[in-house]
């Protein structure tokens, strides 16, 4: 299908052909999902022994009993976790309940409403803070800006992470800029992890940047790889603190896709003055979060060999879910202009660029047919994807087979609606 | 000790006496602790069947894998413990996280900023939003306040709760008034259950109040008598659809004082209405709290009759500690006019009024004696109680033998304090 050469014969007989493909998919009445970034149940019975795991014990090993209130801080060994998790000094970790997003939106509410470095440094002072926001993107982070009426402002995702140049240039020409998400290893939805380089020049943010600017590293898939060569991130921890930037990067992780999805431990790691700043705002809200629950997870995963090790089991469940989506995308784009795609090396997405103008009728025609896909646009601020474009798929949940057939129905709806948008262009 | 009638003589005898007294106290080097209004270790026992209830299942009775993501709401069963806890329907319950101070927190910020009925709804619409607050009460109902800037306008507690008499005025009065903090059974600090008539005309504060006006029913001590003959609460839920204010109330409640406290899942009920615009706040923030430790709570408190048997554990190990403290002030202070106190039923705090402008002094000579005591003037917005009179006895965490030698140090130092006030006030 090469659509651009094609002759308008050649495309009405394309439409034909594939519309009778298409009808004989919907014939099948299927019902799939792609649409969810969450593990398996396979993957949540790996953590199945976390319940019962402290045989009564609810001591922690500074002698806090976990049971009472208290805490806001987390449990050394909970910290521990935390820093094995982020490669980080386990004193620059805060342990948050089951959501790392509670984490990330409490932080962003304090930095806008409050102030994460006295109550003058409060966003709100501003008149507009704005937040870049790179693209395609996590549709939560962008939902967390709209409800607080933060103004987003998009730069393009790369092969390296954020453009770089456009990320700079803006913070360089607005001074009213005042943050910037990041999901840096195997970014949601691109898969891509930073590349060293874009590691250190974020790192050097804070130089530039206004005293309030904040970098928000949700590091999601911190040890989340398909394969043990995946590429490593390179720690912007101890790149901030060779430039003196250590305040300008919150960073955020959770055992989410590691232990049982929405019964997990949240980490947030940060400069001791944004840490404070951080749990002044807290301690307003709570008393602390579980720590009977961090506790446990400390014992599931008592060091980094452990954590990576179990990490293996989710990967081996993970990675042949992978293939099916990639060998279905190689296999019919691959030197085409119909779409184009990264090949993730971890993470819990596929990310696929259609032509322009197609993604929301390819979701569209998808659903219709049986497979759901996460609503085009969904990557954008406010769903608004410009061009139409991006498409996110997400196989970690269906079994392989049913993996194989949802890409079936995609492969036809991709061409089909390729097809006829290349018609319509022709007048 | 009659301070009143007693000559300057009478006076100093007595402070030399209570000197000695005192001094003997201190030389015994004590080191006990009547400051928080936590669960004993011995009462945290009485929930440790709770980590390995589930026995490797996980799911919920409607099928929910609760080790996933999701379920903003909460568990079928989840939310029916919160009706048995708060004798309201099930489907009138959302569940929480391990902490009601937060489901308060998110609710009175979802107000004050969001708008819990539509954006035109938010407090801070109007210029100065006011919320009414009970004195004594409870320290962290106020830090909310104080961290979102809202102003708080005191009223007196009473036997039968706060003056029904001066809240209505206030609320006639000032269009500002936004909202209403309560304890309505065994109110903290006073211990004090909410008469009927009280609850009947608070039921009814929606007819007179502006449309954005809640009252923060913080019904903590819901099931935590300490004895079968306490009185009960009204059901407020039952008399605000008689008076069509609905809207107009939102209640809390948790497992923190009944499981482990820490740990423990968190409730509120609320109209259908309020219910949606606290969700629509939450689901910018969140995936859903732990349904797991919902589904533990479920399997271990599964009905009414269950919660109400668990609790006679804990009553029996509160009990005498209660009475600890109330022999003690019964056998000093009866008929005097040193201090006067409400004897609470249930709850976990004994309130004391000393004479005007002598509970600071008095926690400070029972800290020198190795006594630790709530904060004077913690029981009123922003630490400052006007008159220097109120003092929270929270006796609870240690044992009876340590309540009994915590409150020989309290009498004294009350006895000292009262004596030196009077001669100071002599001249």
């Amino acid at each position: 299908l090469q659509l651009d050469q094609a002759t308008p014969d050649q495309l009405r007989e394309w439409d034909n052909q594939l519309q009778q493909d298409y009808e004989a998919i919907v014939a099948k009445k299927l019902s799939l999902d792609l649409t969810r970034g969450k593990p398996s149940a396979d993957q949540l019975d790996l953590s199945d022994a976390l319940d019962g795991i402290l045989k009564g014990n609810y001591r922690a090993e500074d002698g806090t009993d976990t049971r009472n209130y208290g805490g806001l801080d987390g449990l050394p060994e909970a910290k521990r976790l935390g820093a094995d998790l982020m490669c980080v000094p386990a004193e620059n970790i805060l342990v948050g309940g089951n959501s790392s997003l509670t984490l990330m939106h409490q932080t962003m509410l304090t930095a806008y409403s409050f102030g994460l470095n006295g109550a003058e440094s409060a966003w709100e002072n501003t008149i507009e803070p704005k937040v870049i926001c790179p693209v395609p993107g996590y549709d939560r982070h962008f939902t967390v800006c709209e409800q607080l009426g933060i103004s987003m402002i998009t730069v393009p995702m790369t092969a390296e992470g954020p453009d770089m140049d456009a990320v700079e240039a803006l913070i360089e020409s607005d001074s009213s800029i005042r943050g910037l998400w990041c999901v840096p290893r195997f970014s949601n939805p691109t898969g891509v992890v930073y590349s060293d380089k874009t590691v250190e020049r974020i790192a050097k943010l804070g130089q530039i940047a206004h005293r309030d600017f904040r970098v928000f590293w949700d590091n999601a898939y911190a040890v989340h790889h398909l394969d043990a060569q995946a590429p490593e991130l390179t720690s912007i921890f101890a790149a901030t603190r060779r430039h003196g930037t250590e305040d300008s990067v919150l960073q955020f992780a959770s055992t989410s896709k590691i232990t049982h999805a929405g019964a997990g431990v949240a980490f947030m790691a940060a400069s001791t003055s944004n840490l404070a700043g951080l749990k002044q705002y807290l301690s307003a809200c709570t008393i602390g979060p579980d720590k009977v629950n961090q506790l446990r997870h400390a014992h599931f995963l008592p060091n980094r060999e452990a954590l990576l090790e179990h990490m293996q089991k989710h990967a081996a469940l993970l990675q042949p879910r992978f293939a099916a989506v990639l060998k279905a995308l190689e296999e019919n784009f691959a030197d085409t202009c119909l779409g184009s795609w990264e090949t993730p090396r971890g993470g819990y997405f596929v990310s696929f660029d259609t032509r322009p103008g197609c993604a929301r009728e390819i979701v569209r025609l998808a659903a219709e047919a049986g497979v759901k896909l996460t609503p085009a646009g969904a990557t954008f601020p406010y769903g608004e994807d410009p061009e139409d474009r991006n498409i996110r798929i997400a196989p970690s949940v269906p079994s392989i087979e049913e993996v194989v057939g949802a890409m079936e129905v995609f492969v036809v709806c991709v061409k089909l609606a390729s097809v006829r948008r290349a018609l319509a262009a022709q007048g």
